[in-house]
């Protein structure tokens, strides 16, 4: 049994860092059994075993890996039997560009939209910490942060023209079915729908056709982890 | 031989199209021999023999090919046992997605720099011809498009985050050396180099050191197209 070290509110249940998220879904790919341990800002030593100061981790027997990506390729170097996540080394070239693109061009536009909706599901140690430092790297308020949301919507759209344009000629980033380059681009949305009635994707976007196909995916698995009320 | 019908200036050795820059690289990457035979927007029925109204178009004997994705899927079925362009399916993905993210997020960005210079360049009938479209295309006068270009050089720098992560790690685009997606990427940067003395890149720019890296390849083949004066 594999354990996942993973990002939670003040409800244990609900999960939301957008690269664990890349490691549920990396694990179900896999089809490898797995359990989670929710994990706190506050928590931060609780993963210093590691080496890491945040989350994920993944435990596997006396191995721990901390980072999506070092627990993508040490799944896919150990379990090679299983369904590859890169295919092969192009493919890793694929998600590499992916991950990249993610990081830099969108990731940075959620909080600009989330961010107030993220502080209100966390638990009072984790409020504390996580206004106080995001206040810092953002030279404002959190309330001034996301205040422009609508804006910020526009902005992202326009971002993710290239992953529409690649959705609307097949139906995954990664071609007819769905791989790690996926999940990456997959956790952004998942972090916002676990933490924010906002909708960030307009219904008739095909990104969101493509988003509600990911969550179906697995069972329905993460489908079921539900939306604040 | 074969034949690539290339968009040209008022110097028929001036060629800026960052589409048919991708064919010269691909071309090269082959090893094929070709001629190149100078096309102006004026030009337009002079391909229409191909079923399409630019360029660029490729004729190898009987096979008439137009548009640089399907040259490049062309010159990988017909010239399989040559270096490949993609390598396999997953790297097909991969220089796809670069080629969207290229289009949608990158290219829009190059006109705001450079579009009164490449004006400059074209002959006198493409002149009239250019200004017309891109002024109806722009809503704006030419001039009134490239005012701020100091800014959009900041706005394009922003937007190649992506690409100058992945320069980080690597020396090309798919890694350890270069293939389509590198020669998609770097028709931008010819597109500018080939027009226009105005600097798009900083030259400490990792970016940049890759831009140079390309210019040098096949004998610097690229490089020997020189800026205007």
């Amino acid at each position: 049994m594999l354990v996942l070290y993973d990002l939670a509110a003040a409800d244990p249940d609900v999960r939301f860092s957008p690269y664990c998220w890349r490691v549920h879904m990396a694990l179900l790919h896999k089809g490898l059994p797995f359990e989670t341990i929710p994990w706190r800002f506050s928590d931060r030593g609780a993963a210093e075993f590691s080496g890491a100061t945040r989350v994920p981790v993944l435990i596997d027997g006396d191995s721990v890996v901390p980072d999506s990506w070092r627990i993508a390729e040490y799944l896919e170097e150990h379990y090679a039997d299983r369904l590859p996540l890169f295919k092969d080394e192009a493919g890793k070239q694929h998600a590499r560009f992916v991950a990249h693109w993610i990081e830099s061009t969108v990731h940075p536009l959620v909080p600009k939209m989330i961010a107030l909706d993220v502080l209100e599901q966390l638990d009072e140690t984790d409020k504390e910490y996580f206004r106080a430092s995001r206040e810092r790297r953002y030279g404002v308020t959190l309330e001034e942060y996301v205040a422009d949301r609508d804006h910020t919507r526009e902005v992202f759209s326009e971002a993710l023209a290239p992953l529409r344009r690649v959705l609307a000629e097949q139906p995954f980033v990664c071609g007819a079915a769905p791989a790690f380059a996926d999940y990456i681009v997959f956790g952004i949305f998942q972090w916002a729908r676990c933490t924010s009635r906002f909708q960030i994707l307009r219904q008739e976007d095909g990104v969101a056709t493509w988003r509600d196909r990911m969550l179906g995916l697995f069972g329905g698995y993460a489908g079921r982890f539900s939306t604040p009320p």
